[in-house]
């Protein structure tokens, strides 16, 4: 069952209906100003960090869900009222849509003669966001309208504001000058910084104050004001400062009218904090409004940010006779890749803005979606990332992203994060070519001299050749990627030497990318290091990793195999067996071996599940994983992340059908006639699926936030489309499935257009031209920038 | 106005419309298992700490406020439901009335025909609370009823709960057993215990998962499950677990049916987890629901609860002219005492429960007022905050109930915080005569070796001898009692020089408790020691301490008054004019100009505020107080804390009639008159009331647990009562106001029950007679355990 469709020509994801599953949220802001928005207006924005900046209150797990968002309320002379998206009125509407697209959300309806349309977007490199509104009278009769818009502030730090209430209670202010609400709680002290929400219509009136708004133990859904028709011009003075304004709409039949708000954030210099004593400097705002007042400007600022977005993405796109495929590609996926980039893991309708700052793992594996896309921010979160690793390699697994600071909290110790650097900056190099970034000197946390990038990328690999245990595997640490499989963190005794081979099969793709990187900067030394090291780390893991079938997912910490036949529960494990293909230490006979097991044990027909049998007991020596109910999370559950791992193993072993199967699987748009199993939105992946263990086997959960997102479009580009860059230029050699014919790409690569048309011919063999010229191999050079290039590919049946 | 009043007999406090201004509460539990409960059944329970074991989800700062809760919902066979505690459901009742006792509440409703008592409570040492309903059927047809119960389980650690949403919707877990609700979230794993929610009546069905009980964007006033009058008998797996039972009733006309809920925690021994495997072991719980089936069960444990509580407030009883007086002494101010020592500043409609633990200063200001009724617990307490000291004196500001340790993020360092420990040492000394605590031998925090408790108190005071500053005054380091004046904390430079006349003083007082206990044990060369350092103390204050009119607050980091004519904002504070007169250092003539302007520049109709005129710029230098808006908390708001400071003062300077006048002013029952300002319970004081400053001048704010509970009672009891004990016995000293002739007191002291008379005899003197005969002095001698006095004093006109 569908609640929406799917608008490729207009980048769109359409909801027929407002009461989704679960809500189905989008994202407003590109650059330093964010919300979450669900399809019935529910969310927040927040400036730059979402715990210590967020400029709305949102309750998260709220009764009912997803209620406090960017609201309003029309009333009639009657005193009726709705609210034009659904929420928080929840009245019935007689027509309702949603569209949600790139960085913009429009909800329409229509509530007995009125139809209303809201525009929500971020204008490009603004600090604020706008809510274009625009009213029609579809009836007979010249209407009187009271229009109410409805925010709640949090007082900035997130966290403070849902904990700390014998202070908060008391902090909240207000100014409100020519219909401007200004949020200005601690702006006298410690901020520099202020929020405004405005309006640009007939305001006739105001609260600030929300019980004034709401009435004593009034709801969302029926503010005494709006049941009334009137405001009170209320200033908050500690309680809970809101932003509503009243508006009078004089609405003649079938005309329409517009009305503007514009909420947003602003920082003054600390000279500048103040134009008299103790009243805020406003400067700059009343213009703002002035200038949207114009509906032109509101129109050229929407089509300003649809071009940022077609910009970004016209990077790649893809023609091909699967539609799922195609607008995955070519909107959603890269679109959730970019917002992965820009949120890392803090604010979703699952990630509450407060627990956690910007991995470091997680930023790694991201970078992998985007670097195509921003390449300079790709470049700078690199360094970024590499500033947070300690001396001797390891790293903070995150850091806050305002100051850029290790959280302590967290700390270090996660014994894959350096490798996941490596990988990360061979995507960078071979994206962009640009060595140059080797050579950028970058600090260490914890002090001590700044060394160049490159010797962060080599500490990376010594941190794990430090960190070897009993069978000279490497050490597990905290966690590997699996962050709930904690072989050392809460055992009992103080063991420590817990082995992971995931983190061996990591070190020989990482060490194989660095010998790589070295050669071509002339640093055979370090090359043939990392050669012997590679070497003897896949010989190791062959002896000690393989279970006959599979390869083994770790050794605990009394020496006993995780992830083997002997086990009781979780006997295979699926992450190192296609990762034993990725990094090439698995020959064909045990690379099929293995994959052929992920097929018979883990498969499902909603995904490929993390590890069986589920442990349906806790065991203090596996750590949390098995803590989850079966079928959950890393208990067996779908874990979305390492399905596309899957899905370039296979192509790697030739295997098109089963990639392509794995890809269709878990692809939120081929679920989308599922979506009442799913219940997740159907254009982003999710975290997780429920396994065949759990009772709603097939709902996901956890949207958005997901390394998922980078994995699937690598597998999906570079190894289905098998479009792949290198060191030395641009590879094409596609695995596709058996029933395409032909497909086209359009892709920029280091500054040159390519348009790359791949065809079948049966009985032929696999050839490569450019601009006409049949190449030898595979890769295609690189040629000067700002050239065009036309390729075609013939393909044949290998 | 009033929104209910005291039924003085019942000592309850009748609330008789649910819409009171703010949620009023009150307390369950009175040993390991608490909640609070507001008038409409809102608020939560936990087991010992509100922060890592929470047992009911609550929202703080919700919209509709104070919703979840304890919450029915009772269906006629029309369809028609309401709730019988007005929340959630808030359909207008025909009658409504809420009875907050000692540990217990009743919410009392009719709705259409039907009558419903609902009696909250915990019996005595048990880990769980009854719900017990009366239904009545005031109709002339029998009537077919649903009741369906609803509690929302917090997955126990309430920071994690409303923070760590990707990983807490995957957690939840339930089972279900003969209609038994087990909660039994991360029971598999890490925990040991488990929640029930159990039902004696004819349960017919139930729900766990929450969606499934309210439907999809459902709302608690309108629950899915309620309107359509079905449960499906839903196993939560994930998401949100909820409690819900619908039981049905058959009631004839005239005839009443009790249903009993038993909502409860449960450890189990590790060994003893599991029955079989993964089911749980609930041995007990049938059993202790079979019990409770019989109501003469649920009344005894009723009435074993108010005859636990009248135990306890036996130990001090008044009669007065004055009923407001009464009233606060014989009942809510020594209960709001008890709730301070069981609760500390952790949970309350305003204390979310997750930022605080228990607070070193909180703790013994608060065992002065609950010392007299459980001496015993008040020692445990002493013994447990001087094991949160370091070996140098200092002592962590907070430590967490669980696990007694100090709280690392609070830190130490707050200079004012090891003096108060001297002064609780000292009080529960005078009361009890108990010398083996000093004895006792208590470790220090960061480790090295354990000393006498005795040796803790002279570290105490060692410590702010080794922390003095350019004046020879005590250093204030992060805060002394005014936690908002930073005079260090925040500063840009790093100077820590700023000194505190507050702690000077609490010095003074605490040197001479010291000193007499001292001699006392014969420890003569301490005594001489710290009357000594007392007497370098007192002249550097009245040297360096005194502006003229009043004493100065603080010197700060600059060198500069703080509290000085000299000063544009914040030229007097309260705290250092009483405490000048209550430690002995000035002299009646300063002593009494330095009331005297008190009452000239602080006193308001609502209380005396904390400083004037009110910071309207925030002072880096100052701190905390000035960030606040002007009028509220620190900032010039009427924080009631000290104002029985200014009590007892104008009680040792003989003014009887300003110290009645400060005490009736922030009576909670003298105020139940203005409740539309006040806002906030009339039976309970509150931690602060909005100063002249602010647009809400009067209205109350964090009520319940603060440490004006004890002072209040100290300062009425000790003071006005005079009636107060020392080393040597109990001294007998009214400081009455001018209209009492006479009053008569019932008291415990040292297992001597004494009741006393005093009455006013103009043209005669003081005089003191014990079973007839006089003695000389004010000072009744200590009596053997076991008997009882009768005490005579006359007044005369002194």
């Amino acid at each position: 069952m569908r609640y929406g469709y799917f608008d490729d020509q207009n980048k769109e994801y359409v909801i027929e209906r407002p009461d989704t599953p679960q809500p189905w949220i989008n994202y407003l802001g590109e650059g330093s100003y964010f919300g979450i928005i669900s399809n019935t207006a529910g969310g927040y924005s927040f400036y730059r960090d979402a715990r210590l900046r967020r400029i709305l209150r949102y309750r998260y797990n709220n009764i009912p869900q997803d209620e406090g968002g960017r609201y309003l309320y029309i009333r009639f002379p009657d005193g009726d009222f709705f609210s034009p998206t659904w929420q928080p009125v929840r009245k019935k509407l007689d027509f309702y849509r949603c569209r949600h697209g790139l960085g913009y959300t429009i909800i329409s309806s229509r509530y007995r003669e009125i139809e209303c349309e809201i525009t929500y977007f971020v204008p490009p490199r603004e600090e604020m966001e706008i809510w274009s509104v625009k009213l029609t009278n579809r009836g007979k009769e010249l209407l009187e309208l009271d229009v109410f818009s409805f925010i709640e502030f949090c007082l900035w730090n997130a966290l403070d504001d849902s904990t700390n209430f014998q202070r908060n209670l008391n902090i909240g202010e207000v100014e409100v000058e020519e219909g401007v609400i200004y949020h200005i709680t601690e702006y006298r002290e410690r901020r520099d910084h202020y929020a405004f929400f405005g309006a640009v219509g007939n305001i006739v009136g105001f609260e600030t104050d929300r019980e004034s708004f709401l009435g004593p133990y009034g709801s969302l859904d029926s503010p005494i004001a709006v049941r009334e028709g009137k405001t009170s011009n209320s200033i908050a003075c500690g309680w809970a400062p809101v932003g509503v304004h009243q508006i009078k709409v004089t609405l003649p039949s079938q005309h329409e009218e517009r009305i503007q708000f514009l909420l947003g954030y602003k920082e003054n210099l600390t000279q500048h904090k103040f134009i008299v004593e103790r009243r805020v400097n406003k400067e700059g705002i009343p213009s703002l409004l002035q200038r949207f007042n114009d509906q032109n400007e509101v129109v050229r600022a929407l089509e300003k940010l649809k071009t940022y977005w077609n910009n970004i993405l016209s990077r790649f796109q893809v023609q091909t006779p699967n539609s799922h495929f195609n607008r995955m590609i070519n909107v959603w996926n890269q679109y959730q890749c970019m917002i992965t980039f820009n949120l890392s893991r803090s604010a979703s309708y699952f990630e509450s803005g407060i627990s956690r700052g910007i991995g470091f793992r997680d930023s790694n594996q991201d970078l992998m979606g985007f670097v195509h896309l921003i390449p300079d921010k790709a470049r700078e979160r690199l360094l970024d990332l590499s500033s947070t690793q300690f001396q001797l390699g390891g790293a903070y697994h995150q850091y806050q992203p305002l100051t850029r600071q290790g959280n302590d909290e967290i700390g270090a110790g996660f014994n894959d994060d350096p490798l996941w650097l490596v990988l990360a900056a061979a995507s960078y190099l071979k994206e962009t070519g640009d060595f140059t970034i080797l050579n950028e000197m970058v600090p260490f946390a914890g002090g001590g001299n700044p060394a160049t990038f490159y010797q962060h990328l080599l500490r990376s690999l010594e941190y794990t050749l430090h960190n070897l245990g009993p069978h000279g595997l490497p050490l597990i640490g905290q966690a590997d990627w699996n962050d709930c499989l904690n072989l050392n963190l809460i055992t009992e005794n103080e063991g420590k030497v817990a082995e992971s081979i995931l983190i061996g099969e990591m070190f020989v793709a990482a060490g194989e990318e660095l010998a790589h990187i070295a050669e071509i900067i002339e640093k055979n030394d370090d090359a043939s290091r990392f050669r012997k090291e590679v070497r003897t780390m896949v010989d190791r893991i062959n002896q000690w990793g393989w279970d006959g079938e599979w390869y083994l997912r770790a050794y605990d910490d009394r020496g006993l195999p995780v992830g083997s036949k002997q086990n009781q529960e979780g006997k295979i494990f699926l992450e190192t067996q296609p990762w034993a293909i990725m990094c090439g230490l698995a020959d064909t006979e045990r690379g099929k071996a293995a994959m052929d097991s992920v097929e018979k044990y883990l498969a499902t027909p909603h995904g490929i599940i993390l590890q069986k049998p589920a442990f349906t007991q806790f065991s203090l020596h596996l750590g949390e994983c098995t803590s989850y109910p079966p079928g959950l999370k890393e208990n067996a559950g779908i874990f979305c992340h390492p399905n596309p791992w899957a899905i370039i193993a296979e192509c790697i072993l030739k295997r098109a059908e089963k990639a392509w199967n794995y890809w269709l699987t878990i692809s939120p748009s081929s679920r989308e006639e599922i979506s009442e199993i799913h219940r997740q939105e159907p254009y982003v992946y999710a975290q997780m699926i429920a396994g065949p263990d759990h009772p709603r086997f097939g709902e996901a959960k956890n949207s958005w936030l997901t390394g998922t997102a980078s994995w699937a479009l690598v597998s999906a580009t570079q190894w289905i489309l098998g479009i792949r860059p290198d060191y030395q230029g641009l590879i094409i050699d596609p695995c596709i499935p058996a029933d395409w014919q032909d497909f086209r790409v359009q892709r920029w690569f280091r500054g040159v257009l390519y348009t790359i048309v791949v065809e079948r011919k049966p009985n032929e063999k696999y050839e490569l031209k450019v601009d006409g010229n049949l190449l030898s191999g595979k890769t295609i050079p690189v040629f000067s920038p700002g050239s065009e290039h036309r390729v075609e590919v013939t393909l044949g049946e290998d």
